[in-house]
């Protein structure tokens, strides 16, 4: 993950800037999170923060949200600007925090660029950390076929909603909606979500 | 399609009562329709619209709605219900409708008793009646394969997603977004729904 993060700290302030808040966000990609996040009961990891918006927005609802990401400067830019949430730099991969200890996972679109063999790393971190029956939201960029493509940062990865889902089952997660936006208009490339629910006997084999 | 008629016209009323009110719509459904119907830009035709709650609703939401069902009790409760709205007894196979008049088509569940190699007709229906560019959102039973299964009226079927979407692109239609509800929660089966549009070159040939 060495040249991610050095991809991202190197443009942190760009991306902050053009991304990093809740009016670059897609309506239903806001209903969906919303309705999601407000039905989470107990405490809600943003995996993979980046700037934050996400985060801030949450706990402007009243969300009991924590936020981390890879990038320092990504966290830094969050703390700032939403300095009610607490921000800590970590790796999706190796989460510094307790099993059981969350009742909600955000991960939207911090996977994309887990090459396909490694994206269960990041899955059963989440599953660890999540509370028997957790809920986890994923974002993703989706296309008919898992490929790698030129993203603006780094390479990154499109993955059929299905084959996402069979990763999430190997993880121990129910599959519970699957959403995907495939016109080039308005936005410039298909977006997936997968929610999902962490089985209740799942959870005490791997914590 | 006389079998279906006669299945729902013998439990019309249970059916109306049951199912026939916005309060039994699942709050996703009805989120995307509304968000949906929002941006339609003219007439919108209720296709198979069953005891006429959709088309009451969206009228009070200021769409310029009508529906048509094969059932004539269905029809006769419409209008009863919403007298605002223009509802008529019709076959979504056979439109008596003239090309090119709508600017969307809702099929909520309303082609879920076609067999799978007959759907086209009603896609070709939904495509002639549709202006250039027009929306189509359908609603229908999902799952991991084309199959049949016994559904509470009359044989219904479950369709994955991309190959309704399949029938779609040769019916002339992009498919924008495509959502499932897999959870045995909090509603029975298995949901999908598609929001598709009509290619701008195709409406002329076929008109």
């Amino acid at each position: 993950m060495r040249s991610i993060l050095a991809s991202y700290s190197h443009r942190a302030d760009e991306y902050a800037e053009r991304l990093g808040s809740m009016t670059s966000v897609h309506p239903s990609d806001l209903q969906l999170v919303t309705a999601w996040a407000d039905e989470v009961r107990g405490p809600l990891l943003d995996a993979g923060c980046g700037p934050g918006h996400w985060s801030g927005y949450l706990a402007r609802r009243g969300v009991h949200v924590r936020g981390i990401d890879l990038v320092p400067a990504f966290v830094e830019h969050a703390r700032t600007a939403h300095p009610q949430v607490m921000f800590d730099v970590a790796d999706v991969d190796a989460l510094p925090l307790p099993a059981n200890s969350f009742a909600g996972v955000l991960a939207w679109y911090s996977l994309i660029h887990h090459r396909p063999g490694d994206i269960r790393r990041a899955l059963d971190q989440f599953a660890r950390v999540l509370r028997p029956g957790g809920g986890l939201l994923l974002g993703f960029f989706t296309g008919p076929a898992l490929e790698e493509f030129d993203h603006a940062v780094a390479t990154a990865y499109r993955w059929p909603p299905e084959v996402l889902s069979d990763e999430l089952r190997a993880a121990g997660f129910e599959v519970i909606e699957t959403h995907t936006r495939t016109s080039a208009r308005p936005q410039p490339r298909p977006h997936g979500a997968i929610l999902a629910q962490l089985s209740h006997s799942r959870a005490n084999l791997i914590s």
